[in-house]
Protein backbone atom coordinates (compact mmCIF):
# COMPACT_ATOMS: atom_id res chain seq x y z
CA UNK A 1 0.00 0.00 0.00
CA UNK A 2 3.43 2.03 -0.12
CA UNK A 3 3.44 4.93 2.28
CA UNK A 4 0.90 5.10 4.68
CA UNK A 5 -1.80 8.47 3.63
CA UNK A 6 -2.88 11.12 6.18
CA UNK A 7 -7.21 10.43 6.28
CA UNK A 8 -7.18 8.62 2.57
CA UNK A 9 -10.63 8.16 1.08
CA UNK A 10 -11.27 4.66 0.52
CA UNK A 11 -12.58 2.82 -2.33
CA UNK A 12 -14.58 -0.45 -1.60
CA UNK A 13 -15.14 -2.03 -5.62
CA UNK A 14 -16.97 -4.93 -5.42
CA UNK A 15 -17.06 -6.73 -8.57
CA UNK A 16 -15.10 -9.87 -10.97
CA UNK A 17 -11.97 -9.12 -9.70
CA UNK A 18 -9.95 -8.14 -6.50
CA UNK A 19 -7.53 -9.25 -3.78
CA UNK A 20 -10.44 -10.06 -1.12
CA UNK A 21 -12.92 -13.19 -2.02
CA UNK A 22 -16.45 -12.86 -1.00
CA UNK A 23 -17.10 -16.12 0.99
CA UNK A 24 -20.42 -15.47 2.13
CA UNK A 25 -22.66 -12.05 2.15
CA UNK A 26 -25.90 -10.94 4.04
CA UNK A 27 -28.44 -7.88 4.02
CA UNK A 28 -29.31 -7.19 7.15
CA UNK A 29 -31.65 -4.62 6.51
CA UNK A 30 -32.86 -2.47 3.66
CA UNK A 31 -31.76 -2.63 -0.14
CA UNK A 32 -29.73 -5.20 -0.63
CA UNK A 33 -26.61 -4.29 -2.80
CA UNK A 34 -25.68 -6.65 -5.95
CA UNK A 35 -23.94 -9.67 -5.27
CA UNK A 36 -20.20 -9.99 -6.12
CA UNK A 37 -17.26 -12.64 -6.07
CA UNK A 38 -14.27 -10.25 -5.20
CA UNK A 39 -13.92 -7.15 -3.12
CA UNK A 40 -10.75 -4.33 -3.92
CA UNK A 41 -9.98 -1.93 -1.25
CA UNK A 42 -8.05 1.60 -2.82
CA UNK A 43 -7.15 4.44 -0.86
CA UNK A 44 -6.56 7.50 -2.83
CA UNK A 45 -5.51 11.13 -1.68
CA UNK A 46 -8.65 12.61 -3.53
CA UNK A 47 -11.93 11.47 -3.60
CA UNK A 48 -12.14 8.77 -6.64
CA UNK A 49 -14.48 7.79 -8.91
CA UNK A 50 -15.96 4.37 -9.36
CA UNK A 51 -14.39 1.39 -10.18
CA UNK A 52 -15.08 1.12 -14.03
CA UNK A 53 -14.34 -2.69 -13.41
CA UNK A 54 -16.65 -2.81 -10.63
CA UNK A 55 -20.15 -4.09 -9.99
CA UNK A 56 -20.17 -1.28 -6.82
CA UNK A 57 -17.61 1.19 -5.57
CA UNK A 58 -18.51 2.17 -2.24
CA UNK A 59 -16.56 5.75 -1.39
CA UNK A 60 -15.98 6.86 2.41
CA UNK A 61 -13.28 8.75 4.18
CA UNK A 62 -11.02 8.61 7.35
CA UNK A 63 -11.87 11.37 9.78
CA UNK A 64 -11.44 12.06 13.13
CA UNK A 65 -13.71 10.51 15.94
CA UNK A 66 -17.78 12.15 16.53
CA UNK A 67 -18.26 10.30 20.08
CA UNK A 68 -15.28 9.43 21.16
CA UNK A 69 -13.73 10.96 24.79
CA UNK A 70 -10.34 10.93 25.30
CA UNK A 71 -10.14 8.50 28.02
CA UNK A 72 -12.12 6.23 25.84
CA UNK A 73 -9.42 7.15 22.99
CA UNK A 74 -6.54 6.62 25.00
CA UNK A 75 -8.02 3.02 25.79
CA UNK A 76 -8.77 2.09 22.48
CA UNK A 77 -5.52 3.13 20.90
CA UNK A 78 -2.98 1.64 23.28
CA UNK A 79 -4.84 -1.69 22.02
CA UNK A 80 -6.10 -1.42 18.71
CA UNK A 81 -4.96 -4.16 16.02
CA UNK A 82 -3.45 -2.54 12.96
CA UNK A 83 -4.67 -3.26 9.34
CA UNK A 84 -2.27 -5.39 7.22
CA UNK A 85 -1.41 -7.98 9.69
CA UNK A 86 -0.44 -11.42 7.74
CA UNK A 87 -2.32 -13.27 10.17
CA UNK A 88 -5.88 -11.23 9.92
CA UNK A 89 -6.20 -12.81 6.33
CA UNK A 90 -9.92 -12.53 6.87
CA UNK A 91 -12.09 -9.07 6.56
CA UNK A 92 -15.64 -7.65 6.62
CA UNK A 93 -17.09 -4.76 4.99
CA UNK A 94 -20.18 -3.56 6.80
CA UNK A 95 -22.12 -0.33 4.84
CA UNK A 96 -24.64 1.43 7.49
CA UNK A 97 -27.04 3.72 6.44
CA UNK A 98 -28.78 5.44 9.21
CA UNK A 99 -32.26 7.08 9.42
CA UNK A 100 -33.13 10.13 9.23
CA UNK A 101 -34.79 9.96 13.05
CA UNK A 102 -30.90 9.26 14.21
CA UNK A 103 -29.53 12.69 12.06
CA UNK A 104 -32.45 14.41 13.75
CA UNK A 105 -31.20 13.81 17.62
CA UNK A 106 -28.64 16.53 18.87
CA UNK A 107 -24.89 15.75 19.75
CA UNK A 108 -25.80 14.80 23.27
CA UNK A 109 -28.83 12.39 22.40
CA UNK A 110 -26.75 10.42 19.98
CA UNK A 111 -23.99 9.73 22.25
CA UNK A 112 -26.20 8.46 25.04
CA UNK A 113 -28.00 6.36 22.47
CA UNK A 114 -24.13 5.11 21.08
CA UNK A 115 -22.26 4.74 23.82
CA UNK A 116 -24.53 5.16 27.55
CA UNK A 117 -27.05 2.84 26.18
CA UNK A 118 -25.75 0.39 23.32
CA UNK A 119 -22.04 0.58 25.40
CA UNK A 120 -20.83 0.56 21.02
CA UNK A 121 -18.10 1.95 22.21
CA UNK A 122 -16.97 -0.42 25.16
CA UNK A 123 -17.62 -3.61 22.88
CA UNK A 124 -15.75 -2.34 20.28
CA UNK A 125 -12.71 -1.88 22.72
CA UNK A 126 -13.18 -5.24 24.16
CA UNK A 127 -12.52 -6.39 21.18
CA UNK A 128 -10.01 -4.10 19.24
CA UNK A 129 -7.27 -6.27 20.58
CA UNK A 130 -7.80 -8.80 17.99
CA UNK A 131 -10.11 -7.24 15.32
CA UNK A 132 -8.41 -4.60 13.46
CA UNK A 133 -10.78 -2.10 12.19
CA UNK A 134 -11.09 1.05 9.83
CA UNK A 135 -14.54 3.75 10.09
CA UNK A 136 -15.00 5.27 6.82
CA UNK A 137 -17.50 8.34 6.79
CA UNK A 138 -19.07 8.31 3.73
CA UNK A 139 -22.43 10.01 4.53
CA UNK A 140 -21.55 13.82 3.63
CA UNK A 141 -20.08 12.45 0.78
CA UNK A 142 -23.32 11.76 -0.99
CA UNK A 143 -23.60 7.45 -0.85
CA UNK A 144 -25.91 5.29 -0.37
CA UNK A 145 -24.14 4.74 2.84
CA UNK A 146 -23.47 6.86 5.92
CA UNK A 147 -20.68 4.57 7.04
CA UNK A 148 -18.49 1.77 5.45
CA UNK A 149 -16.74 0.12 8.04
CA UNK A 150 -14.04 -2.31 7.80
CA UNK A 151 -12.92 -5.06 10.33
CA UNK A 152 -9.48 -7.59 9.68
CA UNK A 153 -9.38 -10.65 11.71
CA UNK A 154 -7.36 -13.94 11.88
CA UNK A 155 -9.91 -16.94 11.02
CA UNK A 156 -10.17 -18.34 14.44
CA UNK A 157 -11.44 -15.05 15.71
CA UNK A 158 -14.86 -15.05 13.04
CA UNK A 159 -16.86 -16.76 16.05
CA UNK A 160 -16.13 -13.45 17.87
CA UNK A 161 -16.43 -10.82 15.29
CA UNK A 162 -20.11 -12.62 15.32
CA UNK A 163 -20.33 -11.65 18.30
CA UNK A 164 -19.12 -8.42 18.39
CA UNK A 165 -21.78 -7.69 15.71
CA UNK A 166 -24.68 -9.73 17.06
CA UNK A 167 -24.15 -7.39 20.44
CA UNK A 168 -24.51 -4.37 18.35
CA UNK A 169 -27.12 -5.39 15.54
CA UNK A 170 -29.14 -6.00 19.09
CA UNK A 171 -28.84 -2.63 20.82
CA UNK A 172 -30.80 0.65 20.81
CA UNK A 173 -28.40 2.31 18.43
CA UNK A 174 -29.05 -0.60 15.75
CA UNK A 175 -32.85 0.15 15.88
CA UNK A 176 -31.60 3.25 13.88
CA UNK A 177 -29.72 1.58 11.10
CA UNK A 178 -32.01 1.41 8.14
CA UNK A 179 -29.65 -0.13 5.36
CA UNK A 180 -27.12 -2.61 6.64
CA UNK A 181 -25.00 -5.63 4.51
CA UNK A 182 -22.15 -7.78 5.73
CA UNK A 183 -19.98 -9.04 3.13
CA UNK A 184 -16.95 -11.52 4.79
CA UNK A 185 -13.82 -11.88 2.63
CA UNK A 186 -10.59 -13.84 2.51
CA UNK A 187 -7.55 -12.57 0.90
CA UNK A 188 -6.19 -13.92 -1.95
CA UNK A 189 -3.88 -13.31 -4.89
CA UNK A 190 -5.43 -10.49 -7.10
CA UNK A 191 -7.18 -12.04 -10.39
CA UNK A 192 -7.17 -9.41 -11.90
CA UNK A 193 -5.38 -9.15 -15.19
CA UNK A 194 -1.75 -7.38 -15.04
CA UNK B 1 -33.81 28.58 -5.56
CA UNK B 2 -36.98 26.45 -6.56
CA UNK B 3 -37.84 23.77 -3.56
CA UNK B 4 -35.33 23.52 -1.06
CA UNK B 5 -33.14 20.56 -0.81
CA UNK B 6 -32.20 18.19 1.86
CA UNK B 7 -28.77 18.73 2.94
CA UNK B 8 -28.15 20.33 0.09
CA UNK B 9 -24.21 20.73 -1.07
CA UNK B 10 -23.80 23.99 -2.11
CA UNK B 11 -20.73 25.68 -3.99
CA UNK B 12 -19.29 29.03 -3.34
CA UNK B 13 -17.87 30.52 -6.78
CA UNK B 14 -15.73 33.73 -6.24
CA UNK B 15 -15.03 35.08 -9.52
CA UNK B 16 -16.29 37.88 -11.99
CA UNK B 17 -20.11 37.00 -12.17
CA UNK B 18 -22.48 36.26 -9.21
CA UNK B 19 -25.40 37.18 -7.52
CA UNK B 20 -23.15 39.08 -4.49
CA UNK B 21 -20.70 41.60 -5.15
CA UNK B 22 -17.93 41.75 -2.98
CA UNK B 23 -17.59 44.73 -0.51
CA UNK B 24 -15.04 43.65 1.39
CA UNK B 25 -12.29 40.94 1.76
CA UNK B 26 -9.65 40.33 4.41
CA UNK B 27 -7.12 37.11 5.01
CA UNK B 28 -7.27 36.91 8.89
CA UNK B 29 -4.91 34.28 9.40
CA UNK B 30 -3.27 31.84 6.44
CA UNK B 31 -2.87 31.97 2.99
CA UNK B 32 -5.15 34.25 1.62
CA UNK B 33 -7.82 33.35 -1.29
CA UNK B 34 -7.36 35.11 -5.08
CA UNK B 35 -9.20 38.42 -4.60
CA UNK B 36 -12.44 38.17 -6.59
CA UNK B 37 -15.48 40.90 -7.61
CA UNK B 38 -18.31 38.39 -6.99
CA UNK B 39 -19.80 35.60 -5.46
CA UNK B 40 -22.34 32.82 -6.61
CA UNK B 41 -23.51 30.01 -4.10
CA UNK B 42 -25.19 27.08 -5.85
CA UNK B 43 -27.11 24.66 -4.45
CA UNK B 44 -26.76 20.92 -5.56
CA UNK B 45 -28.40 17.64 -4.94
CA UNK B 46 -24.93 15.62 -6.01
CA UNK B 47 -21.26 17.23 -5.14
CA UNK B 48 -20.34 19.87 -7.94
CA UNK B 49 -17.47 20.32 -9.77
CA UNK B 50 -15.83 23.53 -10.06
CA UNK B 51 -17.37 26.76 -11.39
CA UNK B 52 -15.52 26.94 -15.23
CA UNK B 53 -16.56 30.65 -15.03
CA UNK B 54 -15.33 31.21 -11.27
CA UNK B 55 -11.72 32.25 -10.29
CA UNK B 56 -12.43 29.54 -7.31
CA UNK B 57 -15.27 27.24 -6.00
CA UNK B 58 -15.20 26.19 -2.22
CA UNK B 59 -17.72 23.15 -1.68
CA UNK B 60 -18.97 22.00 1.50
CA UNK B 61 -22.67 20.17 2.41
CA UNK B 62 -25.02 21.20 5.14
CA UNK B 63 -25.03 18.17 7.79
CA UNK B 64 -25.64 17.60 11.14
CA UNK B 65 -24.43 19.23 14.39
CA UNK B 66 -21.22 18.15 15.77
CA UNK B 67 -21.39 19.75 19.44
CA UNK B 68 -24.98 20.97 19.75
CA UNK B 69 -27.22 19.42 22.44
CA UNK B 70 -31.14 19.22 22.43
CA UNK B 71 -31.66 21.76 24.47
CA UNK B 72 -28.91 24.64 22.81
CA UNK B 73 -30.62 22.98 19.42
CA UNK B 74 -34.05 23.83 20.31
CA UNK B 75 -33.10 27.27 21.78
CA UNK B 76 -31.58 28.42 18.76
CA UNK B 77 -34.10 26.65 15.90
CA UNK B 78 -36.40 28.94 17.86
CA UNK B 79 -35.35 32.06 17.34
CA UNK B 80 -32.74 31.12 13.99
CA UNK B 81 -33.62 33.71 11.33
CA UNK B 82 -33.63 31.94 8.15
CA UNK B 83 -31.80 32.67 4.56
CA UNK B 84 -33.17 34.40 2.06
CA UNK B 85 -34.78 37.44 4.30
CA UNK B 86 -35.42 39.77 1.82
CA UNK B 87 -34.27 43.06 4.09
CA UNK B 88 -31.01 40.57 4.36
CA UNK B 89 -29.22 42.41 1.88
CA UNK B 90 -25.89 41.41 2.78
CA UNK B 91 -23.97 38.36 3.83
CA UNK B 92 -20.49 37.08 4.66
CA UNK B 93 -18.47 34.33 3.84
CA UNK B 94 -15.86 32.79 6.37
CA UNK B 95 -14.34 29.55 5.03
CA UNK B 96 -11.64 28.28 8.26
CA UNK B 97 -9.39 25.29 8.77
CA UNK B 98 -8.52 24.06 11.87
CA UNK B 99 -5.20 23.00 12.73
CA UNK B 100 -3.89 18.93 13.08
CA UNK B 101 -3.99 19.80 16.71
CA UNK B 102 -7.54 20.67 17.09
CA UNK B 103 -8.61 16.99 15.11
CA UNK B 104 -6.40 15.54 17.08
CA UNK B 105 -8.50 16.49 19.83
CA UNK B 106 -11.35 13.87 21.19
CA UNK B 107 -14.90 14.68 21.13
CA UNK B 108 -15.35 15.95 24.78
CA UNK B 109 -11.92 17.90 24.88
CA UNK B 110 -13.60 19.63 21.25
CA UNK B 111 -16.92 20.30 22.85
CA UNK B 112 -15.34 21.75 25.73
CA UNK B 113 -12.98 24.63 23.92
CA UNK B 114 -15.75 25.00 21.34
CA UNK B 115 -18.41 25.48 24.28
CA UNK B 116 -17.97 25.58 27.36
CA UNK B 117 -14.48 27.82 26.93
CA UNK B 118 -15.16 29.42 24.30
CA UNK B 119 -19.24 30.21 23.98
CA UNK B 120 -19.30 29.45 20.40
CA UNK B 121 -22.57 28.09 20.69
CA UNK B 122 -24.42 30.68 22.79
CA UNK B 123 -22.68 33.78 21.16
CA UNK B 124 -24.23 32.41 17.85
CA UNK B 125 -27.83 32.00 19.70
CA UNK B 126 -27.24 35.81 21.05
CA UNK B 127 -27.39 36.76 17.30
CA UNK B 128 -29.25 33.74 15.69
CA UNK B 129 -32.60 36.53 15.64
CA UNK B 130 -31.32 38.87 13.52
CA UNK B 131 -28.09 37.03 11.43
CA UNK B 132 -28.92 34.01 9.46
CA UNK B 133 -26.32 31.53 9.56
CA UNK B 134 -25.73 27.96 7.25
CA UNK B 135 -22.32 26.18 8.40
CA UNK B 136 -21.22 23.81 5.33
CA UNK B 137 -18.83 20.90 6.25
CA UNK B 138 -16.32 20.34 3.80
CA UNK B 139 -13.16 18.94 5.66
CA UNK B 140 -14.37 15.35 4.43
CA UNK B 141 -14.90 16.61 0.86
CA UNK B 142 -11.12 16.99 0.57
CA UNK B 143 -10.65 21.62 -0.05
CA UNK B 144 -8.88 23.68 1.39
CA UNK B 145 -10.81 24.25 4.08
CA UNK B 146 -12.97 22.28 7.15
CA UNK B 147 -15.96 25.07 6.99
CA UNK B 148 -18.08 27.36 5.03
CA UNK B 149 -19.81 29.54 6.90
CA UNK B 150 -22.08 31.63 5.00
CA UNK B 151 -23.97 34.57 7.06
CA UNK B 152 -27.06 36.84 5.78
CA UNK B 153 -28.05 39.85 7.56
CA UNK B 154 -29.83 43.61 7.01
CA UNK B 155 -26.58 46.24 6.64
CA UNK B 156 -27.93 47.75 9.87
CA UNK B 157 -26.77 44.42 11.63
CA UNK B 158 -23.18 44.50 10.35
CA UNK B 159 -21.73 46.23 13.67
CA UNK B 160 -23.71 43.32 15.35
CA UNK B 161 -21.99 40.65 12.97
CA UNK B 162 -18.17 42.39 13.39
CA UNK B 163 -18.76 41.87 17.22
CA UNK B 164 -20.00 38.80 16.94
CA UNK B 165 -16.55 37.46 14.80
CA UNK B 166 -14.63 39.68 16.91
CA UNK B 167 -15.69 37.62 20.19
CA UNK B 168 -15.24 33.94 18.36
CA UNK B 169 -12.00 35.36 16.87
CA UNK B 170 -10.76 36.16 20.44
CA UNK B 171 -11.72 32.61 22.04
CA UNK B 172 -9.64 30.06 22.80
CA UNK B 173 -11.12 27.84 20.53
CA UNK B 174 -9.75 30.56 17.39
CA UNK B 175 -6.21 29.92 18.39
CA UNK B 176 -7.21 26.38 16.76
CA UNK B 177 -7.89 28.45 13.09
CA UNK B 178 -4.88 28.50 11.26
CA UNK B 179 -6.32 29.87 7.65
CA UNK B 180 -9.64 32.17 7.85
CA UNK B 181 -10.98 34.42 5.22
CA UNK B 182 -13.48 36.92 5.52
CA UNK B 183 -15.25 38.01 2.32
CA UNK B 184 -18.27 40.83 2.87
CA UNK B 185 -21.25 40.52 0.49
CA UNK B 186 -24.39 43.26 -0.75
CA UNK B 187 -26.91 41.02 -3.20
CA UNK B 188 -27.43 42.70 -6.44
CA UNK B 189 -28.36 42.04 -9.85
CA UNK B 190 -26.79 38.78 -11.66
CA UNK B 191 -24.18 40.34 -13.83
CA UNK B 192 -23.41 37.02 -15.44
CA UNK B 193 -24.72 36.79 -18.84
CA UNK B 194 -27.55 34.94 -20.05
Amino acid sequence: MGTPLDRPFVAFAGGPTGHWEVTASATITGSPLPPVSRVDVHERVGLPGPDQAATWTLVGRVSNGRYTRRTELDALTAIQAPLGRRAASRAALIPIRKSPAWWALAQDERRAVLAERSQHISVGTRHAGTIARRLCHSRDLGGAFDFLTWFEFAPEQEPAFDELVAELRGSLEWSYVERESDIRLARRPSNRAA
